[in-house]
This record gives structure tokens, sequence and C-alpha cells, in this order.
């Protein structure tokens, strides 16, 4: 494990939300970063499906990571935009967030949100947002 | 209570992720939805701040319900996006969505979350999405 | 004339792209920033309406102004989102930004764009963006 | 030139603000569009670098044209986002717009502007939105 996984373990250990939703850290590296959520019923909204919530929490949180990666450890989410693709459902949601450009207090981060359903994989969200150094 | 509250308050009761979250739908009228939800400690981020996930889902739930208002009951999220204005914490905290615009199949919702600690409330996000009728 | 407003309109005139599009800053304080615009007739697309980067131009020049009353002059937009409510057409845009949350280095904005077309005045889009102060 | 690419280029012909700034639309096929724009003195803001308004009319035209590819002719943007990464100057831009996600009615695209300064090449911004098929 890198020094950097090592942090990010870390910092999502000490997320309460996070933990209770049972996020996992799965790929993390400069520029990079992949959360993965087992889908729970009590996720999902009245279709059936995984709550958009759900599926903007882990935006929010992947795209986070990935500007921390570049940024430094103090880092908050300025904002973020998401739309929805289609209708998330399965075993798992798998979040991969880059960075697509970086200042030395700015990172601009996109994210994609893919639904793991036996054995298919479909895309059902992309996000976009803006991480920021505190302080 | 109205025809469209009992209508909201069922389809907010059949969220199995609103109901594990807590939400309650606390106003609801034609173009408006005001939805609260208690802070509890697995809500929190590292920072001991509401968690960023959190305080989307209300924006995107709120927004929903607004534009479902209007729209009618058969409605999703398409797209939303949140700024963050200052750090979540307290006793609870309150998403109010409006309509801004609406067609026979879109509408445009905004929608504020001010955070209530002890007799002080601080506005902690502003959002703005889409909301589609489906089929 | 304020001091702010002296120094918007020489901000404004220094803009080679807004006095291209003839933009006016009819009114400016403290969180505030109003800027209008004739319509012309090389402003619209192919249905005869205004073309949607006219009006995404307006909101982005406008949240500048509107956080640069807050943070100071050396500001620029990180991000913007528009949702367009209606077409856009007649006689003028009208583009009011508010500054809903600053802190020192950040500044979350509004803006709402109306048509004027005659008698009548109709939304006919709404952005949300931020601004951030330079180094 | 395909029969899509001649469409496209009668569409782009039709706007006349486009035609006013001088935009090209240089590939068009199923899913994606790149429109470019020589950079003109008129474009600028005050520190010299292209207005972000003419970023955001890129990203704003090239996301309708690659929507347009895959839901038919009439359709509008919904809504769109934009983060800046940093300025852009040079001589040309390069908008190439992608469709992430569409269902019969609605289209996800997302884009990226390049900025062309003699050999190189700089991204200046990403943006995200929504193409709706009208009617």
């Amino acid at each position: 494990m890198t020094e950097l996984q090592t942090l990010g373990q870390t910092v999502l250990g000490s997320q309460p939300f996070s933990q209770h939703l049972g996020a996992e850290l799965i790929e993390f590296e400069q520029g990079r970063a992949v959360i993965a959520l087992e889908i729970r019923p009590e996720f999902l909204q009245q279709h059936g499906f995984v709550h958009g919530g759900v599926v903007s929490y882990l935006i929010d949180n992947a795209i986070t990571f990935a500007g921390g990666s570049v940024l430094g450890e103090r880092v908050v989410t300025v904002e973020f935009k998401v739309n929805y693709i289609r209708p998330a459902r399965g075993q798992r949601l798998v979040a991969t967030a880059t960075v697509e450009g970086a200042g030395s207090r700015l990172a601009v981060c996109r994210c994609e949100v893919v639904a793991k359903d036996g054995e298919k994989e479909r895309r059902c969200a992309v996000g976009q947002g803006t991480i920021a150094l505190l302080g």
C-alpha cells in the first residue's frame, strides 16, 4: 500500500457517514480515486432503484479524494453537479473520479458511477465538481 | 392535510433511504417542498460536520418533491448541482425547494439548505436542478 | 455613483467581449450586480430566440461582478451552471446576480435572467456558480 | 460529407450568433461534435484572455450538436455546467462534446474545450449538460 493509499484509508475510516454506508476506497493514486459501495436494501427509493442521494454521496466523496490526492489532505468539496443517466440497481456501485485540471488551491474533477448487476456493468451517473484546499 | 401532502407523505414513506436517514416532509404545496432531517452522529465526516452527501441527498429529494408537485407523481431527478456555503452542524437540516419554471415535462427547481444549531440558523448549501416527468 | 460602481464601469469597459455585445452594468452594490443587454439580430439562434450562449455569457459576467463586489476586484469565475427556463426573446435581457454566501476567497452566487418583451417580463434562465479571488 | 454533417452545417449556418462569432463544425458524427472558433480580439476580457462567455457558448453549442446527433434535429439545451480550468488564450478554441448516455428524449453530454496557442494545446474548460428533444 502506498503512503497515499494508507492516508486515504485513514481519512475514509474517519468519516462516520462513509462507514455507515459501507464505502470502500478501492483505488487511490495521484489524480484518481475509486470508491465502491455494496448496495443495501436501505439505499433504495420508491421504485426499487438506488436513491440518487446515495449516488451523489459517492460522487461527492470520490471527487474529494481525487482532488485531495493532488492538493493535499485538507480539502473540501466546493461544489459539484450530477447527471443521472439510468436507474442504478444491482449489487455494487463503483465511482471513479479523476482530476481534470488543478492549480495550487483548486482542482476540477470528474466522476463516473457504474452499477454492477450480475455480469452487467452500466454507467448510471456522471459528475463534475470543484475541490479546494482549506485555509 | 391536503391531498398533495398525503401523497407526499406516502411517497417519502416508500423511500427506504429517506426512512433510513429519518427525513420528514414538513411542508408541501404546489411548487414548494420542505424536507427536514435530524442530524445523527453517523451523518458526519472526519471534521465533525455533516457529510456533503447528506446535504446533497436532501437537495436531490427536496427538488424532486417540488418538481413532482407541479409535474405529477411519476418524476425523476434529471440532474442537480450543489454549492456548499459553510460546514453544516447542529441539530437539524432543513431543505426548502421551489419550482423556478416548469413546462409540461420538465421543471427547474432551486433549493436552500439551512442548519439549525441551537438558536442559530445558517444557510449551508444551495442547489439547482431539473426534474422530469417519466414516460 | 459610488466608488464600487465607478470601478464596475471601468472593469466592464475594459472587457472587449462585453463591449462587443453591448452589455451595461445597470446596478452594482455590495453582493449584487445587474447587467443588461439589448437583444440584437446577431444574438439569435436558428429558431429566432436568443442563443443560450448569450444568456450564459450574461450569467457568467453578472456573477463575477457580484462575487467581485464582496471579494475584491481580482476575481475569476471558477464555474457556473445554467438552467434555461424558456426561450429568450424580446428587446432586452437583464441578469441579476446575488451573493448567497462568501468566505475570504470564494463566493457562491446565483443569477436570474429575464427577457423584456414589450410590456412583458419573463424569466428565461437561472444560474448558480462560484467566484474566486485570484492569487 | 455524411447526411448528418450536411444537416449539422445547415443548422450551424442558420444560427446568427454562431455565424457572428465564426464557429465552425469541424467534426460531427453519431454521439460526437467538435466545434472550433478562431480567437478574435473582441472575444477577450480585461486580462487579455478569452471571456468565459465565449467558452461557455462553445460548450452550450457543442453539446447541443452532440445531443442532436442521437436525439434528432429538434433539440434544446436544458442546462449545462462549466468548470474553467485555466485562462484561454492563443489562436483557436476547440470544443469536443460527446454523448455519455441517452434515452429517447434526453441526452447527457460532456464537453472539453482546448485552446491552441502556437504549438501548445491546453485544456481550458470542461462542461456537462442535458439536451432534450422538443415537443
